[in-house]
């Protein structure tokens, strides 16, 4: 397996673009086009919350229908929740022109949007979106990467990442982008994700791949536990790389898994370090605990504290509002026999030990939490189980960004 | 009942007393005892964090024990939580200290605090703290307020309610205080809270009484949804008011229970109100829910959501994110047939129906939210049951107060 550059465009047969609708943001890009030639079969994942928003309602009856899948429309700016009739009809609306501009079946059309909840699309400027869009989409990196940036909200940076690793001789290539900055705590998969490969693979193992994945990956991230109404994870495989197609649980739906996980996980990170108004990514990792499922619990935890998140962005070795939040999620333990290290590129400290504080220097302490990322690393001392959660600070930008979003 | 002025020194027969001990805090007081001559039963609940401060875990033992009790000795500014053997022998030797000081039982005095946790407390300036307040206590309402603003950490505001009720002609009075700002989000019991009255009343009614409160009081309110690690209610009965004892629960079990529920609720609110950097208290009303369960859950997982509460902050109308909220709780509810009202001393107004935006006035909602005390009203039109919670705002004086509390 190797890290290359690229998002949604690296995979064989995957076009893109980006392109500026004035949808809600003015001067700027805000939708999306992925596309491909080759029918793709389809994996999604799609947000827990009871209220979705009409684009995953649709995106659901998309994937379980199970017709191959030619493209995906995205739009930032308003996120056609809560809009009831009107805002499915706007997904039907949406598919049909994307259809017809890229002369594809009307039912191989995914459409995902993300911003403010409430808000009915203008389809009369999405139509015009779409009609550039497919005049626009090549298979070049840069596209790639113009419509990942088209898609952020409060996003400071675009997530891009990609790897290639080897089936049968042949090269497979997995590419993806995300955007995800605030409304962060998937409970089923994240914010909008799109991930392509190229490789051969039956629809049955994409999903099973994709929906073991996200339990390591998208659902250990946190910014502020609100679990959006349009969080939605999408997997297009168009099997251009030319492998035998997998459809068991083989040596090579093992690589494939592997080079999911690195993609999925480098964008987890990315977003989470990139939360609303954060300076930092913040990492906590359980180890030695009694099962897999404490171990997810105990780290999520630490990472969802406001007063932990509060600390970090001081570089405040706060250590107690670590202890407290490990105390609170459910999992029982002896504090008593538990250990804790915090750790980034300036260093490694033990900090609690037997029940107490040990005889650790604050100034190093903050040494090492005022680096842009930082992690607290917890030793549970009762099995063999470990699990990882990615989360940030929390910061005056924070409150600033989202006390003011409308407007 | 009657609302009356005062806190734990309204019922008959218990003093309070304040004191400066410099433990953390320089020039304020932050030690502070109640005492009552006559004896009390005792009911308590205690946080359910796994890590449990030393406190919690000797009056856990003393109130399992019912040996009665007389005095409560606190102190802010320190926790004495994750500080091992060392930390529970400070609570033995606060207690033996106060024992002698009051000439009472070793086994009648509970110990709590409150502060930062992981630091040891200095033993030789709490024993001085303790004979201050032994020789200061006495019964005068000034004495309770005292007693109430020396516990307060991150608290603006001192919080006290005090009633009163008859039972057989006799006039009996609960009065209570508490501290609250940060870490609140009680998952038994709340932050430190002293409520006593003079009712005469057996254990284990009075024991029953509080654990089946809290459940809609201290437990429906959150600042930032940390458990923390002292949470601790303590109800004390001395049975000054000359009632025959209440041993069964019958009609004076049910006054009793009601004025409880007043002191309980009254002093939660204040907390909510108070929560750390708030400037608004934000309460959600869920009605006509399935189950009583449901609607507390749904209730508070609007108070919870950070970006809800950011939006409060900014007096921003954003109610897709109620909904958003409504939607993650984990009950299972139709968005198309729910109804969202917003309303506070300046008006109410309906804003989201039919799975859809009223048509509603901006202007008019901003105003509504404008108050120092909003509601959101949540009719799920699907049963009988209701629940209310209370939260308060996200601000840039939350992140600070929590960015560098420890300095």
């Amino acid at each position: 397996m190797k890290q290359i550059k690229g998002g949604v465009t690296a995979a064989k047969g995957f076009e893109a673009a980006g392109t500026a609708a004035a949808i809600k943001y003015q001067n700027r890009d805000d939708m999306a086009l992925i596309y491909s030639k080759t029918p793709c079969v389809t994996a999604g994942v799609f947000t827990s919350n009871v209220v979705k928003a009409a684009p995953v309602l649709w995106d659901k009856e998309v994937v379980t229908k199970g017709d191959p899948v030619h493209a995906v429309v995205i739009n930032a700016g308003i996120a056609n929740a809560c809009t009831g009739k009107p805002g499915f009809d706007i997904c039907r609306q949406e598919s049909e022109t994307a259809a017809k501009a890229l002369s594809i079946p009307d039912s191989s059309v995914l459409v995902a949007s993300t911003g403010v909840i409430g808000m009915q699309l203008p389809m009369d400027r999405v139509a015009i979106g779409i009609e550039k869009l497919a005049t626009l989409k090549n298979d070049s990196l840069e596209n790639g990467t113009t419509a990942a940036k088209a898609i952020m909200t409060t996003d400071t940076i675009h997530k891009e990442a990609a790897v290639t690793f080897e089936v049968d001789g042949k090269t497979v290539t997995i590419g993806g982008m995300s955007k995800g900055s605030g409304m962060i705590h998937p409970n089923m998969c994240t914010m909008l994700c799109f991930v392509t490969t190229d490789l051969a693979i039956s629809k049955e193992l994409l999903q099973k791949a994709l929906s073991e994945n996200v339990v390591d990956t998208f659902n250990m991230i946190s910014v502020d536990g609100d679990t959006s109404t349009n969080d939605t994870l999408m997997l297009l495989a168009n099997g251009e790389a030319g492998n035998t197609p997998i459809t068991a649980e083989d040596e090579n739906y093992e690589k494939f898994k592997e080079a999911l996980n690195f993609v999925n996980t480098t964008i987890a990170k990315m977003m989470a370090g990139d939360g609303e108004g954060a300076t930092a990514l913040f990492e906590t990792k359980v180890i030695h605990a009694k099962t897999k499922e404490d171990a997810r619990i105990l780290s999520k935890s630490v990472i969802c504290s406001s007063l932990t998140k509060a600390a970090i962005f001081g570089h405040d070795a706060n250590w107690g509002r670590i202890l407290c939040a490990l105390g609170y999620s459910g999992v029982e333990f002896d504090p008593e026999k538990i250990e804790l290290f915090l750790e980034s590129k300036a260093g490694k400290i033990a900090i609690y030990k037997d029940g107490m504080a040990t005889d650790y220097s604050e100034e190093e302490a903050t040494k090492i939490l005022s680096e842009p990322a930082v992690t607290a690393l917890v030793d549970m001392k009762m099995g063999d189980a470990e699990a990882t959660a990615w989360g940030c600070d929390l910061t005056y930008d924070y409150v600033k960004i989202n006390a003011d979003y409308r407007s």
